[in-house]
């Protein structure tokens, strides 16, 4: 932390600073300069919140030289994490494909969808059970019928399972039915949320909001890694631009760089990240080539007529074009997309 | 609701739009222009969902004619909400000021702050139990310690008091110690939470986010309305932009739209809105010259020492002269401040 | 400037940075942390690129510590800049009010408008001669016969004449007509144009960009500064964000920090910033609350066959009423408007 | 178009409207709603301008329905437009890759470089003999003496150049040493300078604003091909947002949408996009799977003195591993890098 003085501080301020650093327990070094003079603060740095200093007489600014994530840092942890669940890995050098609707809709429309994506390579099944919307009037998705579904599809086609939870009390019951818990865009910062799961043993893939930076979201990630759970996917979704063409703006450069800056697996969505169904391939596409370790993919039988999300969703044949492009791309960045195992996947209770 | 056809669309995939638009209960109108056809949908149009046009052969695009949201819109409750509590109105022509420090961090910090915003002439005192914090290392609030002094400052000094609720657990414990209920610009999209709120008995602040368009902030307005509690206060604190002199851009224009858009008070709060305690005052004056119906302001007896946003806190004197400039504001433009009651506020069980 | 090393940077990463520091004549301080150490760089710094030290091995970052415009900074000029035509200050303790339609028409539009503005009280007149149109086939300005109406404006009703420049050719041509020359928001950074009107006798409005942090602006107009022209005037007329209700976010924060940054003169346009007629005359009250110096308001006879920006154009009729309400609120921040001179003014040569 | 009217506009005001739209030359179809009615406007539109009926009594708003940009869209041609200079196509099956300094520097390091880069497989060399610079102090760009070295490296080592021209007057000059004219992203809406290239023979790269819509990148190209000059190439270079871990949000959804959009060859460039060198090479090959037709790259023989953009620079060694990168994952898209010529290019007068 370095404490930047105005250029017309007096010494008794800039001592003030001086001993309020002393006080938490760090040491202060005084830089005299020409034109003004900067307090370096160095040690047990922890304790001191910059702010404290803000409007210290003679203070002009603080400026912060370390990232406030730890367990989330690459600094920490040099390694790739590596997430297993039950014959598929997700951070390793194979890629991950999770597919399936926006939301869960019928028995039917899930089975049919799980059924394709199934064939077309994917390892893993999305679906909303529960889910965000701007308006109250609008489908809010079927809530346990949606999980007891996705159970079944889960027994029948052997996917891992990913959905959305959305409130601290929903998390157990969440939990019993899907393999890896995802936090939605909109809650990226609820952190009761965070607390709540946490404290659970399930993989959570957290998206960046859309309103999230790559640092707010690594400390998103920092509430669940602090609660013990340290199974935690990145996911970049898009970020709210002024640019009014896509429905988001798919940050891809996330990828390359939360892969830098953290050990954590990152996903790209470029489903949500484009709102786009026509550049989902070509950006899905990107995303491989950019370094993600997986996609998520919304894939839809008749998006048409889907209740939720239907102008980014995927025809089931469009889904399979799309896995057989990324497994060139992922071969011409040296990785593959994993095998999809033949039994069902064992929930690890 | 408009359909717009593609350029080349064919007669057929035309009577499809149409076929689906009277499936849905509405009534088509096609209207078959030189270059293109556009079909118009007018009718009991709530129960079409655009989506489910946006992918059908030949549509290019839909607009949208009417605002989505319904309670919380102008037009179905043309006269402004005035939200009563004891003694103090919300919303009618007198201007009320929320003020206090971002957190409750000691019993003598709150009582000596609700002391002085009394003394200058607020009438609601503000104060975080619970805080959103980005980093789980951070200062979290003092939970329902917190809410205790809040109660025992209601009771010595007269004020009501606002604090902010986190999530859906939590909102019966808050509503007990809290007059108006603060939902924070984090969660104005946390479905679960505007629901839990929408089913209590008390007012509710809802804080437009820092990525929320106006039209979010109406939707999510319309879900705590949708729930049955008709006591919803609006409040704009500044949005997130690439500007970086200020920590949020204060964005006023919201003040009179939201006031045309809907019949729900509008506070404006530029101690979030700027994030700097040097440019408060004079955002304070320009937001009651833009119609706002109050103001929310940081005061802290020691901003250098605040816990948590001590650099856009205001010292209680600088506050007692934010509140006498104000007062001539708010006269220029046909408004008064409203009195301060003598008693302590009796809190509605 | 501070240098921030890595955490595991070497002594010898550490001695190349200080050996620059030293060679482009500047003084290194380095501070050895317990975990990391860092170089403030002091003395001589202005011919210090920061960029040259990034790539370097070892180092991580560097911060910035001073504002890096000069003759455009508070700092270097304490009082207020308070430009002076015939009869009219800018930047004193009076306010003006610069008022007009977005292009010039014709010949009765203009001078019906005039007529208009200056019964109301008006001090400058605004025209577009010259327009920045985004679609190439829409109506890009009268030109030299716009210039020619706006001089017989000038003689007819005495008021002085603001119009835009779009490139540097013109800039003589244009300021043989116009009292101020404005630099429109496409412009800000167009910097050919900033070097020619920094060589001419005539003041200059600077319009932020709709993309320029209020940094960047002050940059901008260092660059007419340098140029030999001091007599600058800025203006805040909107940013570009993600909200879609108004046309651009009209950034009033800019105004007293602007302000308090620098010496030179601020108005207010909130014509442009808002891009709504509806809310222009609570926003033009709000920025005279935040402490503009003056405004810049759009004014058409009828808007709705304006030629541009007739959805933010007010009738005379509202801005007299827009008048009268700016004026008792200039009133109760201590301030007034600027009276209007009876007789024509004269054109300094 | 699309003219809403209010819900409780008259039968006066609907036609007025219409008998507007009837003066305009097009055909006005009032579809009469339960709600409200909306008027369609089919046939000759593009002689009325929307913003005339926005004022209108009893309009709510207008909604339009056509793209804005008709010479640049891909409706109105199309083919893929495809640019040949000597021995180089733009916009065909084969990409081309442009590298080299950000500035002109001296001879020796464009020298150096046009060799490195040349060795590597690059087929253009891009070096700014006129740079814009946010500051008047900064270094601004060898001028003529630049475009001088430029011709040299163009002779010695057979490669097309590309530089950026700034002003209209610096047009002819640029022109006569330049294979491609660039527009750099502060330019993007200098139309004064769009008109000047539009009326040359050179090809024109034109750059997006940091701030720029698509919508609007190819309105300026619009203006361009207005002008008579077919010869326009668009670039991503990033767009400006919340986001400070990267010095632009490098929006590659603009590859794919802006070849749907548009035929005209689209070119990415990471090193702005990005402003980091390290995530450069990830996406340049994010950029070449999402579909574009080239790459602009910065290499610096020592980035690490560069006088200009040195932190996203790469050095010659690593454009060299970009270089096989890439080619690896245009095979992976059915594409192929552009062969190199082996004898220096001869330009069309």
């Amino acid at each position: 932390m370095i404490i930047v003085m105005k250029v017309n501080s007096t010494a008794a301020e800039i001592g003030a600073v001086i001993a309020r650093v002393q006080e938490a327990g760090a040491v202060p070094h005084p830089i005299y300069g020409v034109e003004r003079t900067v307090v370096a603060v160095v040690g047990e740095t922890r304790a001191v919140d910059p702010k404290t200093f803000v409007q210290m007489p003679g203070v002009e600014k603080i400026t912060s030289i370390s990232a406030p994530f730890k367990l989330a840092s690459r600094e920490s942890h040099p390694d790739d994490t590596v997430i297993r669940l039950n014959g598929v890995q997700i951070g390793g050098k194979e890629l991950v494909v999770m597919a399936g609707p926006c939301s869960v809709e019928s028995r039917s429309q899930l089975l049919e969808t799980a059924h394709a994506v199934k064939e077309a390579g994917a390892h893993i099944l999305r679906g909303g059970a529960f889910k965000p919307r701007s308006s109250p009037y609008s489908f809010q998705g079927m809530g346990l019928k949606g999980l007891e579904i996705l159970a079944e599809a889960r027994e029948t086609y052997g996917l891992h399972i990913i959905t959305e939870v959305m409130t601290p009390q929903a998390v157990p019951m969440v939990a019993e039915y899907a393999d890896i818990l995802q936090i939605g865009a909109r809650n990226t910062q609820n952190y009761g949320l965070l607390h709540a799961v946490g404290r659970v043993q399930r993989p959570v893939m957290l998206k960046r909001g859309m309103m999230s930076s790559m640092e707010e979201l690594l400390m998103s990630a920092e509430y669940i890694l602090a609660g013990g759970n340290y199974r935690v996917i990145l996911c970049e979704r898009g970020i709210r631009t002024f640019e009014k063409y896509t429905r988001n703006t798919f940050d891809l450069n996330a990828v390359p760089l939360l892969k830098q800056l953290s050990h954590l697996p990152v996903i790209a969505d470029p489903s949500h990240g484009t709102g786009r169904w026509d550049i989902v391939t070509a950006m899905a596409r990107a995303g491989v080539a950019a370094g993600a370790d997986g996609l998520m993919i919304e894939v839809h039988p008749n998006p048409a007529e889907a209740l939720s999300d239907g102008p980014q969703s995927l025809k089931p044949r469009r889904f399979a074009d799309l896995m057989r492009q990324i497994k060139r791309v992922a071969e011409a960045v040296d990785r593959s997309l994993s095998t999809v195992p033949d039994v069902a996947p064992e929930m690890v209770p």
